[in-house]
C-alpha cells in the first residue's frame, strides 16, 4: 500500500505567498513532484500542459510578491474534466470517437479560471461521455479500487495532491460519488450554477461543479469562475461573497436516508449516527422520516430519484448518441449502446410526464426549507469497491441531482480505513448558505 | 426588377407524390432550376450539397411511390442556417473566425430532419454569430433591399422558392423579421421548443425555429423534428398533432401595439386596422390598450423588451465573445467588438436583476391567457429597407422573444408592393393552439 495520499490546499498556502515564504511556482513544483511519484499509478490525467502551467505559475508568483494577485486563486493548479473544452489541449470525452479531438477554444469556466490566474495543469480522466463506462484512473487511497465516476481524474488528482481543485460535472452522482470515494471535498451547485458553455454535458440535470482540497478551495474556485462568466444562460448562477462564507450553525437539519440507507453496513451507519449525536449535542436539532411527516413524504418521493433520472437522461441523450452510433457504434461501450437502444424506444410524451413528476418532487423538497436549514446524509453506501469496472452506487447522490439543489460532500467518514463522504444538501440558489452550514458542521465534527 | 418570387410548398405537393403525378426528385429539380436562375443574385447559400440532396430525393421518391414515406416531409428540401451544425458541410457562423469550420456532426434538428427523409440542401447565410452584422444575402422581392436577419438566407431561400423550409434561430427578431421582409411564413416556438443541440446560439431567449412556404410546411417541419429529438433538455418541446392543427376561430384577440407602432406609416397602419375590422366582422372580439387595463399594463412593460433583451444577451454573450476577441479581435465586426466591450462592464448582479424583471413581464403577459386566445400585431414597422447594412428594426418581434411565447409571422400584408408580416403571438407551450388560431385568421383574411 502506498503512503496515505494528502490533499493540497492552495487557499491554505496563500498567506505564505503574501508573506514571501512560499510562491505559486513552488506550490506547483510540489504538485509536480507528487505527480512524478504517483501519476504512473493513479492515472488521473489524459493530457498535461506542464510548461504552460510553470510559466503561468511564475507570473502568478510575481503578482503575489507584489501583493497584486488577479484573484484569490491566482496560481492555483487546476485539473479539468475531459468533457470540458480547453484551447491548448484535446477534449477526448473518454470515448474513442473523440480521442485527440480539439475544439481549439476554452470553455466558459476554463476561460474564467485563466482570467483569474489559475493554472490549467491538465485534462483529467472521465468515464465515457461522463456516464458509466470507466477510464483507467485508480483510487489514490487503494490502487485496487475505483476512484468513482464520472469525474474520476479530477477526484483522484485532488486526493493525490496533484492539484487543489478539479472541474467536474454531475448529472447522476459524478462529482459527489468520486469525492466520497477519494476522500476529497466535492460541490455540485444549484442547477445552472456554473456556465456550461463549452462543456459537453447537455442534460437538464447536469451541472458543472468542483472537487477540491478544502471547503475554501471549492468555494473560491466556484465564485471566481461565476463572477467572471455567470451561470448557465437564464440562471442566476452561484452568488455569494468573494471569501469563504463564515460558518453558521444550523438550527435544524433533516437526516435523509434516501434509497441508499438500506445498503449501508452497520459500522458506517453507526459512524453516521454518531455524527448526528455530536450535532445534537452541539445544539442542532435533527429530524428524520420517523419524526416528521413532510420528511417521510420526501423520502418516499426520492425512491423515484434514480429511475426518473435514468428516464430523463435517456431521452436527453438520444442526441448525440444517435449521431455517434451512426458514425461507428462499435466505438461506444456496450452499456452506452444499450442506453442508446433504450432511448430509441422513448417518446416525447413519456419525457414530458417525467419532467412533470420531477417538478412535483422538487416542489415537495423545497417545502422542507420552511422548517430546516438543509439535509444531512451519506455520500455513498460505503467505501470504494475493489475493481475499476463499476464507478459505484449513486443511491445517495442522485437525489441532489434530480432536485437541482446544491450538494456538498465532506471527507469526514471512513469505512475499513477508506474514505466516505458526509453529504449536505441545501435549497435552490442557497449555495453560499450551504457552505456556511458546512463550515459549522465541519467545526462540530472535525 | 426580377419576376415576383414564388414560395414553393412541399406539403401542398405531397398528394401528387402519392398519386404519382409528381415526385420529390422532380420537386427538387424545380428548386434547383430556381437556384440556377436566381441564387447568383439572392445569395441565400453559404454552401450546398446538391448531389447528396438528389440521391436523398430519389430515395424519397421511391418511398412515396410505394406509399411508404418516412414522414410527412420525406423528400422536403430544407436550408439550414449556418450556425447549426451539419456533418457534411462547414458551419461558418457568418464569421471569418469560423469560415470553413467543420464540427463533423449533425445537430439534433438536422439529424431529425434526415431521419424524417428531408433533404439538407445547403447551409444558409446568417449574420455574424446570428447577431446584427449582415451577410451578402439580398431580398428576393427587391435585390436592393435587406432580407432581414439574422436568419437571412433561410428566409430569402424560402421566398425565392429554393427550398420549402429553412431552419432559423431567434433571440431578438431573427426569424420573424426576415419572414416579414421576405414574405414567407415564420415560426418561433415556445422557449425550448426545438432541441438546440449542435446549434451555436447559447442565449436564454434563443430558440430554434423555421421559415417556410406555408403554415403546413412550418408545422410539419417542426413536429417531425420534435417528435424525433424533443425540445431543449428540460423543456417539454413543441407538442401537437402530426398534421397541421385544424383552424379554430379565436373568440378574442389582443391587438398589441408594442413599441413599434409609433414607427409605422399611415397606409400600413390602415391596412392592419382593416384586417382587425375583417376579423371583427367575422365575429372575433378585438381588445387593445385603450379598452383593457391588463393589455395596457402589458404594453407598458413591453417598452422594456428591447433594452432588457440587450442587457440579457450582453451578459450571456460575454463567453464566447471573450475567447473570440482573445484569438483575433480584428475578425469581429465593429458592432460585435462594441457589444463585447459593453459586456465586459456587466456584473452578475445586474444580470440577475434583468432575469427577475423578465420573469415578472412574462407573468404579466401570461395573465392575458385567461381572457384572450392570443395577440395580433405587425411583424415589422414596414417593408424591408433599401441597403444591406441594417437587418431592420426588431421593435415588433422582440416581445415574443423576451416573453418566450410562440410567435408566427404570416405574409398577409404589404407596403409599397413589398411584403410585411402579420404577427400572431400565443401563450407558452400552446404552440399547436397558435397554429389553429393562425389557420382561422388566414381563412378570414386570406
Amino acid at each position: 500500500m502506498p503512503n496515505r495520499p494528502r490533499r493540497r490546499s492552495f487557499i491554505a498556502a496563500t498567506p505564505a505567498f503574501v508573506s514571501g515564504q512560499d510562491t505559486p511556482r513552488a506550490f506547483l513544483e510540489r504538485c509536480l513532484g507528487e505527480m512524478d511519484a504517483r501519476e504512473k499509478d493513479v492515472l488521473a490525467f489524459v493530457e498535461t500542459a506542464i510548461p504552460a502551467a510553470r510559466a503561468a505559475a511564475d507570473a502568478a508568483s510575481a503578482r503575489w510578491r507584489d501583493n497584486r494577485p488577479l484573484s484569490s486563486i491566482d496560481g492555483m493548479p487546476v485539473g479539468v474534466k475531459d468533457v470540458i473544452e480547453t484551447a491548448d489541449m484535446a477534449t477526448g470525452m473518454g470515448s474513442p470517437l473523440f480521442t485527440g479531438w480539439r475544439s481549439g477554444w476554452d470553455s466558459a469556466s476554463v476561460k474564467a479560471l485563466r482570467d483569474a490566474g489559475a493554472l490549467i495543469l491538465g485534462k483529467t480522466v472521465t468515464t465515457e461521455f461522463a456516464a458509466s463506462f470507466p477510464g483507467p484512473t485508480r483510487n489514490p487511497h487503494d490502487l485496487t479500487r475505483t476512484p468513482g465516476g464520472s469525474s474520476s481524474g479530477s477526484a483522484a488528482g485532488v486526493a493525490a495532491g496533484f492539484f487543489s481543485a478539479g472541474l467536474g460535472t454531475q448529472v447522476v452522482g459524478s462529482i459527489l460519488r468520486p469525492a466520497s470515494f477519494c476522500g476529497v471535498y466535492g460541490f455540485k451547485p444549484s442547477l445552472g450554477g456554473i456556465n456550461r458553455g463549452g462543456s459537453h454535458d447537455y442534460m437538464s440535470q447536469s451541472c458543472q461543479g468542483v472537487l477540491g482540497a478544502s471547503l475554501a478551495d471549492l468555494w473560491l474556485t466556484v465564485i471566481e469562475i461565476v463572477t467572471r462568466t455567470g451561470g448557465d444562460p437564464g440562471y442566476p448562477g452561484v452568488a455569494g461573497p468573494m471569501t469563504l462564507p463564515s460558518p453558521k450553525q444550523p438550527r435544524r437539519l433533516v437526516a435523509l436516508e434516501t434509497p441508499g440507507w438500506g445498503k449501508v453496513g452497520a459500522p458506517l451507519k453507526a459512524a453516521f449516527e454518531g455524527m448526528l449525536a455530536k450535532l445534537r449535542a452541539a445544539g442542532v436539532e435533527i429530524v428524520g422520516r420517523a419524526s416528521a411527516a413532510e420528511v417521510s413524504q420526501v423520502e418516499t418521493a426520492l425512491e423515484e430519484a434514480l429511475p426518473l433520472t435514468r428516464d430523463i437522461n435517456g431521452w436527453e441523450s438520444l442526441w448525440p448518441l444517435n449521431i455517434y452510433a451512426q458514425r461507428d457504434a462499435s466505438k461506444l461501450s456496450p452499456a452506452m449502446r444499450q442506453r442508446f437502444e433504450e432511448s430509441c424506444h422513448m417518446k416525447p410524451e413519456d419525457y414530458r410526464r417525467s419532467l412533470t413528476r420531477r417538478a412535483a418532487i422538487r416542489a415537495l423538497y423545497a417545502g422542507l426549507a420552511s422548517g430546516a436549514d438543509g439535509c444531512i446524509s451519506l455520500s455513498a453506501t460505503g467505501a470504494a469497491l475493489v475493481g475499476l469496472q463499476s464507478t459505484g452506487d449513486p443511491a445517495f447522490v442522485v437525489p441532489g441531482s434530480l432536485l437541482g439543489v446544491p450538494a456538498l460532500s465532506l471527507p469526514l467518514l471512513s469505512e475499513g480505513g477508506l474514505p466516505v463522504g458526509l453529504q449536505l444538501l441545501g435549497f435552490e440558489q442557497k449555495d453560499a448558505e450551504l457552505f456556511a452550514l458546512a463550515g459549522a458542521v465541519e467545526q462540530i465534527l472535525g
